[in-house]
């Protein structure tokens, strides 16, 4: 039976890995598509004779924004949009400015405000919250404050080439945005929601496998190996859990994942998992340890243990699946009265059974 | 002494934000100078005459390579003109095959070849050694091999626009160097070697609060809070800490940190603290627990389980200080074997002497 599972867990893993390869595959065939398309604009003479030079902003857009989840390539285009324009009209604004002093007035007022603004939205990227969702609308800002500022000087007509510029971003954005959400699009909300859920059945493995090799020391000779690194992995999800929900909370309806989608509950689970994987680890640390209590306890608690363990691994894979599945649980299944009554046993035992054994002995 | 303690702790808390606060500042301020720097090629008339449009370039790689920590600007830089180089080269290198064939037989060429460039960098991205060290220089391949290869059909003298492409984004470069290393520079490697050895008296000081907890159930009503916070934050440590080591490889001597320092020791001795975080965290759990053991019993063991504390944060703060000032710990000091035999002491009493109080009962 244990190698049956162990066939499944294996062939589950190669599934896995089979279908994390063929998504990346997807998305660099959905890269390469979004750069011809964007090419075109450099290729085909009526649409560059429309644009010019300016063409090359649509490749940057597409290289820069293209994200391989949906909700990312979403908000950074957005991002990228309002950041371009707050930076150009501020630029402007600093340029038309300028231009009433003299030759050398023009660049000390011109260098200033680079130096303002530029420092100002610099440490405005270093905020925490602000560095989480909006660090990239910040760079796009001082990016194109200094060019449209420093450039207001030679250029003349400013205003035109800001709206080709701008005109050519959209046209890049839109590549994006169409092959993004039309060929095989990649939800990041469906991928936090798997995890999520996912996890609910590794950390229930984990249990199983300490409650194993705690129990089977007297059988066999040396102690089963307990596979941790899923534990740990689960330890350190908090800060790719934080950017999936940023990116989700962009994506629009699909799926079962409506509007409005509550994604920071997700976070709390994850923030619950984590501490149940650490209680997990430390767990794993006493099974192994070289200290144990004498086997007779050990016999006198394996049953009560046994109960408590499967009800917990059951609960936990119930819970798992009822997230996977997106239904409620019904009561009866979780069971925590029944798991609340056995913790009640197991510390009776320890306080007066337990005096018995040793007594005995 | 305590309230001395808490003062002393509040006041070492302000000192620390105080000091971020300043080094934030100190950041805004070296990115707005080197964005004047900079566009002074544009304002400067000489200077724009040499390079022209291009001095676009220069901008673009300061707002972009800017980095907080010298090793990440240094290796940000070398990718970006790594990636720029051979992009360019390869997208040269297709523009002018495509120039054999016809007008049509050109466009099929260049959009096939940005196809399969595109899409295999991408791919290349997505792995997740490649992902750690080398995304960025990845993805200014992409965008620079697009967008020469694209506009090799219209550039004529394409080896004269790289040329004074590569000098502009040499300057930029230059200019990141120049005030990310000269005015205070911010090491990478310092950050983490201050944050390891920080961690070491944190987490002493959980393992304390988690004692006084216990043993002060009995005295005062209600249990003490255990500031767990400091515990979760170095859980979550691990990707901070990774691209900190990955920074740091990159930068040159010094203070005490030489070439070839072992950055990877401090990764080694970042998981074995998760480690401990993750045991303290499920500690303070089983503290926190409604099921304690007699008071009787508590009194028993207060004095050996105080002695183990006491020793264990003695060799922890010594242990960080060590790391901290860079020298080796005398063996003494350490008390390895004054805590083996506490251990034992313990694992003895829970045994034998535990019974007898029981029976006493």
């Amino acid at each position: 039976k244990n190698k049956l599972l162990f066939l499944s867990n294996v062939r589950y893993f190669i599934d896995k890995h089979r279908e994390q390869h063929a998504k990346k595959v997807i998305h660099s065939i959905k890269v390469g598509t979004a750069l011809v398309l964007v090419s075109l604009i450099y290729l085909l003479d009526p649409l560059f004779e429309q644009v010019g030079e300016n063409a090359m902003w649509a490749i940057m857009t597409v290289v820069v924004v293209y994200d391989f989840y949906a909700g990312a390539t979403l908000s950074k285009g957005l991002f990228r949009g309002i950041g371009t324009i707050l930076g150009g009209g501020l630029g402007c604004l600093a340029a038309i400015l300028a231009d009433d002093f003299g030759k050398t007035g023009n660049t000390i007022v011109v260098g200033t405000s680079v130096f303002i603004f530029g420092g100002l939205a610099t440490y405005c990227r270093m905020i925490p919250s602000i560095k989480k969702k909006y660090d990239y609308g910040f760079m796009i800002f001082i990016l194109t404050f200094s060019l449209v500022a420093v450039s207001g000087l030679r250029a003349d007509k400013i205003s035109k080439l800001a709206r080709e510029r701008l005109t050519t971003i959209g046209m890049g954005y839109a590549v994006c945005i169409i092959t993004n959400f039309l060929i095989f699009p990649m939800w990041a909300g469906q991928e936090l929601h798997h995890l999520t859920s996912s996890r609910f059945n590794k950390l229930a493995c984990c249990i199983e496998e300490c409650m194993e090799a705690y129990f089977s020391v007297n059988q066999k000779e040396g102690q089963k190996n307990i596979n941790i690194s899923s534990c740990k992995s689960i330890l350190h999800s908090k800060s790719s859990d934080e950017s999936l929900a940023n990116f989700a909370r962009w994506e629009p309806w699909h799926g079962n994942f409506g509007f409005y989608y509550p994604w920071e509950k997700y976070l709390q689970i994850g923030e619950l998992l984590r501490e149940l994987a650490a209680i997990i680890l430390s767990l794993q640390a006493c099974v192994q340890s070289p200290l144990q209590p004498s086997t007779r306890l050990q016999r006198v608690i394996e049953e009560k243990c046994n109960n408590i363990g499967i009800s917990l691994i059951h609960t936990m894979r119930e819970l798992g699946e009822s997230i996977e599945k997106m239904r409620s649980v019904q009561e009866k299944v979780v069971m925590l009265p029944g798991l609340q009554s056995i913790k009640l046993e197991l510390s009776i035992l320890s306080t007066s059974e337990l005096r018995a054994i040793e007594n005995v002995e």
